[in-house]
């Protein structure tokens, strides 16, 4: 039962100094935490439903379950991840917990 | 340069009814939309943001570009799938397109 922390970065003020911050420091201590067993970014480029492009970057963790989750937020390296997130994400960035269909 | 459809569903007014027709209709016709590398799919749990838990559901839909992408949906059985959305997605669900990091 695959669990993944799931964020949506809201559009930044700046894009440049975002992804040189978000590729050069917040991603190099994503891949410390403990129990990631998968780590997928990207970019958004388009809205399909004619609305707004709400976000500008999508992250996705994957962990084995939520207690390796639980786990790995409560780890060192967890919380210096969740404080350079604290640095970074623009206002109404969000956050969530998904279980993945098995 | 895979690129990626992000669906994000919102809370359905009935979630069970919901899920039937996602687990047992639509699902399966994403599977016969041509060019599809992988599909993922999940129910969000929690938001960790505090906010509110705006989406109850996230689907992935993986193609290997952005043309591969673009002929899916100009398929019939891409069609199909776009048309059954309609149905099932409730109100202020969203949908994306995402580069993936490479």
């Amino acid at each position: 039962m695959t669990v993944k922390l799931v964020v949506l970065y809201t559009q930044p003020a700046d894009s440049a100094a975002f992804d040189e911050h978000y590729l050069g420091i917040h991603v190099p201590l994503v891949h410390k935490i403990p129990g990631l067993q998968r780590f997928e970014a990207g970019k958004i480029t388009a809205a399909l439903d004619g609305g707004e492009q709400t976000f500008y970057r999508i992250a996705e963790l994957y962990f084995a379950d939520q207690a390796a989750m639980d786990a790995a937020f409560g780890s060192s390296e967890g919380a210096a991840t969740a404080a350079d997130y604290g640095q970074i994400a623009p206002p109404g960035s969000r956050m969530f917990v998904e279980i993945v269909d098995g």
